[in-house]
């Protein structure tokens, strides 16, 4: 399988791939990692680009639960589920380490994703059973939707309080991609990101740099910024840590 | 990577690789699924090959927790740790559901095998977190060993029930492959296999003929043969499916 990357441009992702492209996976409800929503006339673009040619979209919902500001985006599946798999996971809403996601699959797709040698009941890899199991109990009975809505709230307050200790304390700092997720941009200036990281490791702060996610075909000029979770720490420990963070912010 | 089979013989695998070998995979415990153990000179000689061509050697140990008659085998990674990886799961002692298993990897292998992109902590597949912390304080309590000891005396007892049955009401019919693990074979007439599992089917009984497992390769003439499974169905079961497997043989 060869790889090519979609442009990226400031207004986020440009999903019109290359000729001869067959599948194009990305995060339209908050880009990963720069945090926009795909653009409604993007979407369209896109799903009439899969029309077209035959294409099939891979919508990666890694952490669509937490929303804020806006109007809820409505998933890319639904305006062509026959061309477009809505992937989930339980990664950001519960725990990494649950290892649990699932696939909403066009039914074309569907009979060969379960066969005995690509599927959960045959011999390759699948979450285990008990943890299934358990979260279907979970989802079933109304508690995950209950949890959600909790952490939602929980997760904008910690956002409202890192975008107001920033705003305060770093003028010359922007925020950006905060409408969902767990995670901020903090666009810094000009060249300054390496020595931004460096104070960051000295406060014991596990910061990234955006420029670490940044694929060797992009076309934009480089933009230093951090890429901020905000769902750690513990309670007890977030407010020394953002305290810590606006010490190393410039 | 290019695979090739190891010769087997009435004696089971012959675990001498063709030049150009890197690896061998096998199932020294209790061949999968004829069921006998690697001869101890076979054993050797294994070792013997890897020493001298720098080759490793992947001990599948499947179900070497459910030993019956013999003494116990070592585990072949005991004669040379650095050349033998020891494969171990819980999916025969506990459940295949958990997905739970793990490797004793020789030194030099271990850490490109923890690193992020191949290991737990990294971005790829491994178990839930849950089910492994779980495992752990399982076993660490010894109610893991506990609860193996009392399944071997289960399984045993079943084992023991299969023969005397199928002895009793199918002198014809020989029975091989049992000093170990949660299977049997039994040898059947020549030419009876497919019409056994037929009569299987309609019996409702989960048969698999020995057929299903022969490689295109393999050298030595077809047997005839059904490869029993005795570990299900549930206590209130069992006497009803060995008196429909009874009926079905020849």
């Amino acid at each position: 399988m060869r790889v090519v990357v979609l442009p990226f441009d400031d207004d986020g992702t440009v999903p019109l791939p290359p000729p001869g492209t067959h599948a194009v996976l990305l995060t339209p409800s908050h880009q990963f990692p720069t945090g926009g929503a795909l653009l409604p006339a993007r979407r369209t673009a896109l799903v009439d680009w899969a029309r077209a040619h035959d294409g099939l979209i891979l919508e990666d919902d890694y952490d669509g639960e937490f929303r804020y500001d806006r109007q809820p985006v409505g998933a890319l599946q639904g305006l062509d589920p026959e061309r477009v798999v809505h992937l989930g996971t339980t990664s950001k809403s519960l725990a990494t380490g649950l290892r649990l996601g699932w696939a909403v699959l066009p039914a074309a797709l569907a009979t060969g994703s379960l066969a005995p040698h690509g599927g959960w009941g045959g011999t390759t890899w699948g979450p285990g059973a008990m943890d299934q199991l358990t979260f279907a109990v979970f989802l079933r009975s109304g508690a995950y939707d209950r949890h959600v809505r909790a952490m939602r709230l929980r997760y904008r307050r910690r956002r409202d309080a890192l975008v107001a200790a920033v705003t305060a304390r770093a003028p010359g700092v922007g925020v950006s991609g905060i409408a969902a997720g767990l995670h901020a941009v903090l666009r810094l200036p000009p060249g300054t990101e390496p020595v931004v990281l460096r104070a960051a490791a000295w406060e014991r702060l596990a910061l990234t740099g955006l420029a670490r996610f940044r694929h060797p075909d992009a076309v934009l000029p480089p933009a230093d910024a951090l890429v901020v979770g905000y769902a750690t720490p513990a309670d007890h420990a977030w407010p020394s840590a953002l305290e810590a963070l606006c010490r190393v912010l410039p």
